[in-house]
């Protein structure tokens, strides 16, 4: 009789369309988040077009920011989005891996604007770190746990390659991100621009595309 | 000719996929509506790596509040996304029992930093658990209506199976909550305590995972 | 070789989904927009259990406000979505309705927010009504748009029923709620009194139930 | 061996309902944004009926604002879905050109604030008609990839057609946006004005409604 019962848990989860939904939504709510830290400067004391550029120029820092946030954004996005391209099942602990993703990913703009407003500081790029390394963890958990329920509409060689592509990329890119946050026993901006650059060349594929040529 | 007549509330809330859809955005904005909250601390005062680690550490109750939100939350949506994993067809009722349910949702980021805010005061427990029990209510109507107007894919057998799961589910973990609520007589960390095991176990599916082996 | 030339207006506007998701999008942010104003209450001087009490009861404005808000959107919400039960095609002047439709959505927590504050003031009353009034007229012309234009997934008989029924619904409330504003000539309370048991009835039904049985 | 190789590249990107989806979430955020800007005015001062009136009327260029970053993205948004109205398929490259769009729709709301507070200014004018610029630059590019890929759900004549409207169009109201940028240089209010006038005209199709009688 016990093999019978339906366990709540059983039940839950597997809904891919509402995973993805609530990602989108969560994603383009971060996205958007650090825009509201950019506010039009106010000041009696702006009378002058150069007053105004001045003004403007103040706001570097929350547009790095807000600039930067969208790179790692992107590229979370991204992997989760070509994740669930070939994902189309799911259970209740696939379901709560990724809003554990989610969780993480809710936190980056805070850790983002963190890092921008103590950039001299180890403690500020080691949260930051923390804060890529644990979206990396959560997501190669996502597509191992996937791949090994099969719940995935890919088979044989297919999985094997894709599965091999998007592990390869978790390693490698969590790699260099570890090897840029390290350099900031060296020196904190060489740090911060290692992990820029290891980002603009994700969303640009600079390095890939001149491989597949 | 009355029978003939159709009225307004026969043709509106038959949508299922905009009351997914407007769910997954209400709850995806309070996903992350306490990340808001978490605001950079700026100070003229940080000048050492020990002065930023401090001041970090001072955003503790925040962190706190946004994870428990989360898991609450995420406890709600994915039973809120098992519901409609079953529900295929809705009306004008079922519709505004959905936005009521997303009415108390949009609340919780709210009664959780209420409680973050006056974790020794029984009212602020009170308020918090009376925001859980709602939203066990409503979700509880939600399936009872939606089940007993036939608007389910599943017939028969299935159809018991997991209206059974589904409501004994709802009905322990609200007795788990109202239990923890009381212990605030007792003490109100000894209650607090309680209800984020309860939360965390709901999330990781410790004890439910270990009956089924 | 006018008359093969395509002009934009003529591509553009065509995807009844993206109109649905981002109307879902605009009504899930407007329907938490008022919690944002629902602060914590933060107070050196909360020491006892009857302190925070009477901190909570000073946000009864706010809670109100946001509870109302809450109510006119699920009422749009549903009309929207009704419509778009029957809606299967577009073009640009539906999709710019539409919008405009949003934007006085996107605006309603601003205006109920301001009536809140202002109750006993006319200004505030005929401001609120304004903004439903101008959503109905929107709603209206949505409705007929896309019925002239033979827009819709239904033909005779069926379509004359439910555009009676959409039709006579919005003119009956808009007379509710003008009828309620003029009150505001006499009383202010009495006038937000009635908006919001016509509101109460047209979110539970109460009238309408009744007369089905 | 290298060409049995699968790369990430070549599997992410994808999911063109995905781009979509978070292309409505950024969108209805942006459209809400400046509505938050909107706060209800609290003053000891407001006594009379005249006072709110007056306080009201101080609200004025927060909702001119408002009004324009509707109009702006209800124009970019009519475009990105009836660029993806065709679109059926996607690669990594447009995904993040569909990214890089949405970051500069993140940002509009913001530019559009800048410019109602300084609009005497010609730097607000210059950085308010770079954000356009670089969306239309963007959309144009989108557009032009997808089209040279073959990601899109028409051929021959017909992909020709919409081809030079969708072309067109962005190089038209660009050349508008320019000019009335320029008109910067005779008078701020003069360059603002025209710009509103070719953005009201998008959005009412004025002049195309009536060439195509």
């Amino acid at each position: 009789m016990q093999s019978t019962h339906t366990s709540y848990n059983e039940i839950a989860g597997k809904r891919v369309q509402r995973i993805e939904a609530i990602g989108d939504g969560v994603f383009a709510i971060a996205l958007t988040l650090l825009v509201l830290d950019i506010r039009v400067p106010v000041s009696e004391a702006i009378h002058t077009e150069a007053d105004l550029i001045k003004a403007f120029c103040s706001l570097t820092p929350k547009l790095l920011a807000w600039f930067l946030s969208f790179l790692t954004l992107g590229i979370f996005w991204t992997g989760h989005a070509a994740q669930y391209h070939y994902i189309e099942r799911s259970d209740r602990n696939l379901n709560w891996i990724s809003l554990f993703f989610l969780l993480f990913i809710s936190i980056l703009p805070f850790t983002t604007a963190f890092l921008s407003e103590y950039m001299t500081f180890k403690f500020a790029i080691g949260i930051y770190w923390l804060n890529i390394f644990l979206l990396g963890v959560v997501i190669y958990m996502h597509w191992r746990y996937a791949s090994r329920h099969d719940f995935l509409s890919i088979q044989g060689e297919e999985k094997a390659q894709v599965q091999h592509a998007i592990e390869r990329r978790v390693i490698i890119a969590q790699s260099l991100y570890a090897f840029g946050a390290l350099l900031c026993f060296i020196n904190t901006y060489l740090s911060i621009g290692f992990i820029i650059l290891v980002q603009l060349n994700y969303a640009f594929a600079f390095i890939q595309s001149k491989r597949r040529k």
